[in-house]
């Protein structure tokens, strides 16, 4: 986290801009700038409203390899907490009213709709400056198709970090546990607090994590430098190749490949043989997925995938669907509804993927292929 | 196939050199020039001996729907031959010597060493003109990893076509026919003459082929244009992803992807559900080629693939060697040995894979990703 003090981000906005490193948005009246691309060790997803600085969130480096990854890059013990498989967001009050910035900096109108159904908001009253940094996951998110196995509906919150407005760190562990206990804000799971003596017990989390199907975990250095790697569950893996399988053409062919790749490594790592039911779960995963795409062109003649979120407030539902139109590169969204459902208001929405769609009416109708 | 005349080849042939477009080579004295890009309708592959000019194989079409592909394609009755999985070889007699000229339009130096023992070449006494269009095929060839199931040992050769020195058009079915009756050439199998209103008993013959784990058929239609389309089984797809699994990182991701959806496309136009067999037979290709590779990194700090093969002659093994090192692309090809074998001389030799060794060398010693 090596970024400029926010001053030197307010000074390098008007360039940024102009060179469209960044751009400027509105979300319902709050006007806003937010950095679209690293940028002069600027972060992607910095947002500045105002004069206030929201820094984006740093990438966290991912290792392969428990033990040696550890070896390699800790020097003093660290916390593992658990790695959820949601979408990133950080929550911040702007002019009163809070607000959750998605991975990229733009104010996410689903995350923000919901925010009082999913953490308390006192915490914003005693600490003002303060940013949440926590995954939103769950089955009804309007942009992912994986999601934690603990939940079965909706979607939940987990905090994991707490930085604050115009600085570029996070708070020390201590803090923000005091903090996120004070005010009952919903965590991640949390494994406790290790040195490199302690591999066998962090090996035998990871593998009940990877039989529970849960994504992995993150190690957070106890240290100035705040150093932090993850580290992810060969099943994981599976999963998000089902849920990419519809998906085939529009994703970087690479998406498969690391998959399996880190798959092995996790197996193999962690001495788990290549069983039968392993080949098969994988072998399930990409078939069905494929499975589910072509059957659902040969009854429509279009792959999609449907997604469903509730809303508290209608209109960000239709401004979360004009964010997807603008923002989803050739892939097209099509209402299916918008209706009450209790207090909330249930959108369901399709991804309709034009390359899948296009290649099989095409190779259906006998088209010829070079290759 | 549309290429110009040998004159205009000829004529062509110098700016083509100049601008890298074919290459002048040398086997054993033999000097020639080939083509390595299609170029001005000249197809990649055509090779020129003095004034003689051997045309390039072309390419033939894939369809990934049979009775679509067919209806689409074909205006007259066609021949359906089994497509084999091994490498294309053009062969013909240059100054009263056979040569084996490989798709891209070298002279290979394993298939010309082997040629008097895969076919009779009296062909080429009484058509000294002749160019013999083939598949080799086997578990012990020096370029594929996959193998007809029902080639147990070394490599057959299975003949196609014939073609003539200077004449850019196939040879008419029954004229090839007689040829490689009369001369007993070994060919591709022949599943028969067919009409569009035989798909069924295609698409019968294609299923046996899929239980057999065999590649597919060629349709040739029975007309002047010679159209031809080739349509490959399912099981071929696994095949392919299992020899490919240790060759993860230097094959284009896309080779995975396309399998994939190749599979997936055959069991739904043939109406073979997806069952658990298959979806384990589909992790298992993935799984244990990846395990192999990883296995081998474990032991011998390097991913690799030992290929074997005969020789008639000692000399031609090392110039096969030569040649895959020029040709490699940074594999790196290591021998392991060249000994006499009986009436042969045995060829054992590593294709080292640099992209997955150095990735596995740099996770396993904890390297952190970012992505």
């Amino acid at each position: 986290m090596t970024a400029p003090p926010p001053q030197t981000v307010l000074d390098q906005l008007p360039e940024a801009l102009d060179k469209k490193k960044a751009r400027q948005r509105r979300f319902k009246g709050l006007a806003y700038c937010h950095f679209i691309d690293d940028w002069r060790h600027i972060p992607r997803g910095t947002a500045v409203f105002g004069r206030q600085v929201v820094y984006g969130y740093p990438h966290i480096g991912r290792v392969l390899a428990l033990e040696a990854g550890l070896k390699a890059h800790f020097r003093a013990p660290f916390w593992a907490e658990e790695k959820i498989n949601g979408f990133n967001v950080r929550i911040v009050q702007i002019e009163g009213t809070p607000i959750a910035l998605s991975r990229g900096g733009f104010v996410c109108p689903f995350a923000t709709d919901r925010l009082p159904d999913l953490m308390p908001l006192s915490v914003f009253e005693e600490h003002p400056e303060i940013v949440v940094c926590a995954e939103v996951a769950g089955p009804d998110n309007p942009y992912l198709e994986s999601f934690p196995p603990f939940v079965r509906h909706d979607v939940r919150l987990f905090v994991f970090d707490l930085m604050q407005k115009d600085h570029n760190r996070f708070l020390p562990c201590r803090d923000k546990t005091e903090i996120t206990d004070r005010h009952t804000l919903p965590t991640v799971p949390q494994y406790g607090y290790f040195t490199l003596e302690n591999v066998a017990e962090i090996r035998a989390i990871m593998l009940r994590l990877n039989e529970q199907w849960r994504e992995g975990l993150v190690f957070k250095e106890d240290s100035d430098r705040n150093h932090r790697a993850k580290y992810v569950t060969g099943n994981v893996n599976i999963d998000d190749l089902r849920a990419a399988a519809d998906n085939l053409l529009e994703l970087p062919a690479e998406y498969f490949t690391n998959r399996l790749l880190r798959l092995i490594l996790f197996a193999e790592e962690n001495g788990l043989p290549v069983t039968p039911e392993m080949e098969r779960m994988l072998g399930e995963a990409l078939l069905q997925g494929l499975h589910g795409a072509f059957d659902k062109f040969s009854r429509e003649r279009k792959v999609y995938t449907t997604f469903r979120c509730r809303f508290r407030e209608k209109d960000n539902a239709e401004i979360l669907l004009d964010h997807l139109r603008r923002a989803s590169h050739g892939i097209k969204i099509q209402k299916r509804r918008l209706e009450r459902d209790g207090a909330h208001w249930l959108l369901e929405f399709d991804r309709i993927y034009p390359a899948l769609t296009g290649m099989l009416g095409d190779l259906m109708a006998g088209k010829m292929i070079y290759d």
